[in-house]
């Protein structure tokens, strides 16, 4: 079974979580300033949301061009970040509409960790069925930013019940290291190819 | 016609099948413990039908690998299946939202029966158009799994409207003997491949 | 431009359009037989529909097979097709939770008469990229599914009003001429190919 | 990386945009002529973003076929893109519940805008990538459409606060001139092939 099929459903199953996401920003019965200015805090966790997404989609078509063999293992590890990643539109919408209340932002965080730990658990999946030489293991090198994002996420967990503002600023922080583009496995890529 | 395009749809609707069942988890209003904790159920009964919606979309892929040819009765045995299976939200979502109530429990394994069976005369349709020599019918072998889910989920049937503990349990039982992975078909597709 | 694309999109938009249509049967919030039968005119149009969109998938991927060549005249016949399908839940979600009323029976009436046209206007598009010893004419036939179909979706809209109970019955006869598979253009590929 | 998979994700949250919106118009509860006429307003917004989404999903096609290789700025182009036209379903609905009331009408321009601007810049990136002799530089000419519709988006959008009606109809008037099939770069693949 190769990885195309994976990457498929993976890809419909990102695209739906990032579209129902904006389901989340309710229509507002008034046409008035007033009514959009109320949706403000909605927009803007759902623009961190987006990004985050939109980051796990590139990473994660990355990670598969490296997997050429699919195992049950692997099938499952990717199903289990999807998981993490379907409970996006629900931590999202509560966040936003309690207006970055301590506790929606510490359960945000905590959705991000379980998801940045599903990721890695498919990583190790992966790796498993390439053995010692693998080449995502090459790629990833050092991989400092799988290790600091899971840390980053539970220092927000933490700090959102005495400054919130801060836990949102971890978040933008973490969403940013990742924007930079990853160009790790790219470049190892174009090499092997 | 060759299965490539009855897969990708059947993954395109069981990606939206495993991602709306989401939405059946209403974003509270107030940002308390308490909201969250009233939701436990319908997180419950999420995870639940996430994990037999895997199981389907995994067992679905290896079926269709075997299956070369496709003619009218495979692809309506297909929609057939999918029917069932679209009802997973709302089977899900009655559930959850009344606590695991004996009726909608019922209701919960009368679906999941009929999705098995649905699966079960797919598999026959598919099997018609190899021969008595099926690559699926070897593969398959006993298929002590596929005869005995059925059994059980009518057995939760039952015993839901006396002990809808017991009825839970059973659904998660039968999730977890499909969970190992079913390595008859995959064994038998390296073999011949 | 080849027809891959076409067929990707409009399998992402029926696969949607079918699931979609489920969240139309809106989860009762009390575990009784009572609030479950309450939901049976919705359930019956959802099958029905269900089904519509199933044969409308099914003869639309047979069509796009005869189509080597995709201009913007088929691609936006295409789009006027998903379109009318697009409003599939609506109509459905409306004339179940009226109970089959006349009005709302009239409008489904109407949107499947609509689709039929666009669906003809596609397989004009296509026939006239093909020149006068089309595929897609000679597999068609005389084709009289196709023409008696808009004709009999008229009729139920008319007589909707007087005896709606008769246009129900309309809708489900159309919906079982086309469900006997379709075996022209099949037969017509398998010799061409 | 290839540009398959951008493709085949772009497509999908395509589909699920241009099938959602019609969740806005939300299925009345009385089988009336009077419950129907009162959803004319979101029925015409839904099919004008419905055009809309259908000529990006067009356009975005024909660019992506020039795109050889995709980096990283080119698929943040691409979800910067896909995140301006995921707020259409949002923008169109509060725009048909307010019967086209002034402050919906420029937001809805604005988002127009904003879409516009996020494609120039995702064909300014596919360009990069090809340098001078740029098959899509060629192609596009000098893209009068592409210039002319931001301004007019602009114009609607300042005149929307004045005379909505006439912002309506310069939504109309530039989704007709993209409607007529853009030829430019369809004649010079064909060339090239």
């Amino acid at each position: 079974m190769g990885s195309n099929r994976l990457e498929a459903f993976s890809d419909g199953v990102l695209a739906i979580i990032i579209t129902i996401m904006v389901l989340e920003m309710k229509v507002p019965h008034e046409p008035s300033f007033a009514a959009l200015w109320a949706l403000a805090p909605v927009f803007l966790s759902y623009i961190l949301s987006f990004i985050y997404v939109g980051i796990y989609w590139n990473n994660h078509h990355h990670l598969l061009q490296t997997c050429k063999v699919v195992n049950g293992r692997i099938l499952w590890a990717n199903l289990h970040l999807l998981f993490w990643l379907s409970l996006f539109p629900f931590v999202t919408g509560w966040m936003g509409e309690n207006h970055f209340a301590p506790l929606p932002s510490a359960l945000y965080g905590l959705v991000l960790f379980a998801a940045a730990l599903a990721y890695w658990i498919l990583q190790q999946a992966i790796m498993a069925t390439q053995g010692e030489t693998s080449a995502l293991r090459s790629a990833l090198g050092r991989d400092w930013k799988g290790k600091i994002s899971p840390l980053l996420y539970l220092a927000a967990v933490a700090v959102a019940f005495y400054a919130t503002w801060l836990a949102q600023i971890i978040f933008a922080v973490v969403a940013l290291i990742w924007l930079v583009p990853d160009k790790r496995i790219e470049r190892f890529i174009q090499k092997g190819a």
